[in-house]
């Protein structure tokens, strides 16, 4: 570890946040904090499981972000799984191993839940983000499917959850 | 819909819920229900937006179940996305739309929630299981990486979260 703070995002992080979330290159996607990434926030802090997490430059600002949640289960004799959501690297700031501590932390608090998996998925047409997580020690193990729910027009077939890191 | 019963699934149903997680075929998974399980529905059940569905057949048992999460977001305006895992239908009534009537009750529900998708994850060497979620009309649009994070002679390579329905 490099020593960055990694800590639960608060809602001062917002309009920090909504900036790396438009860096995943969605469409349409706000460019300022609404009421609808208020009331996310608050329901995630509000749901065992859910962590929000940003990661601090030498400066104190965040540098990325990282949503992991531990799952109850019923598989696997009913240990819990985790999975990483919206992980993304402030572009200006990648290849600085900013990703790579998040992913590190995230596979320790995993281990920590008794988790029998960290788990995740990225659009299939993000060679970067996969070649990161490769080199994360991640395999290939699933297909992703999907079924969109609201206009496609806001909705590209190449929409992607996971920025290159 | 064929009116079969959609309901969440309760501590009564955990010797067929405990059944049908063996027919997901990973090695070593319980036989019978442990505090374990026990523990796991607990939690999700008082986790917001966790739900554990089962589907009854004409004489009240559990054909099949699904796992839906409505997860909240930031990305995409801060609209929720929904997930289902462990979606399985009992070996021997497969054929008889239990998955499809599962499937079209999630997808309603997490319409219903605001979700921008409905997405899951199925082991890339379950061909019939992707079939399956192609033909409910789902579209191939990630790829889903893992880190295995127990013992891995209880992890096989082809170890999946989705049976075929």
């Amino acid at each position: 570890m490099d020593g960055h703070t990694i800590r639960d995002a608060t809602e001062d992080d917002l309009p920090a946040l909504v900036a790396l979330m438009r860096q995943l290159q969605y469409p349409n996607d706000a460019e300022t904090v609404t009421d609808a990434h208020r009331n996310a926030l608050r329901q995630l802090q509000a749901t065992p499981g859910q962590r929000l997490l940003v990661i601090e430059d030498e400066h104190g600002r965040v540098a990325g972000t990282a949503q992991l949640m531990i799952i109850p289960n019923l598989s696997r004799n009913a240990l819990p799984r985790a999975i990483a959501e919206n992980v993304c690297v402030d572009e200006s700031l990648r290849g600085r191993r900013y990703g790579e501590e998040l992913v590190r932390y995230c596979i320790e608090r995993a281990r920590e839940a008794g988790c029998f998996k960290l788990a995740l998925t990225t659009n299939r047409h993000r060679v970067d983000a996969h070649r990161f997580w490769e080199r994360q020690g991640f395999e290939l193990t699933h297909r992703g499917y999907s079924l969109p729910l609201i206009d496609v027009s806001t909705t590209p077939a190449t929409g992607n959850e996971q920025a290159p890191v």
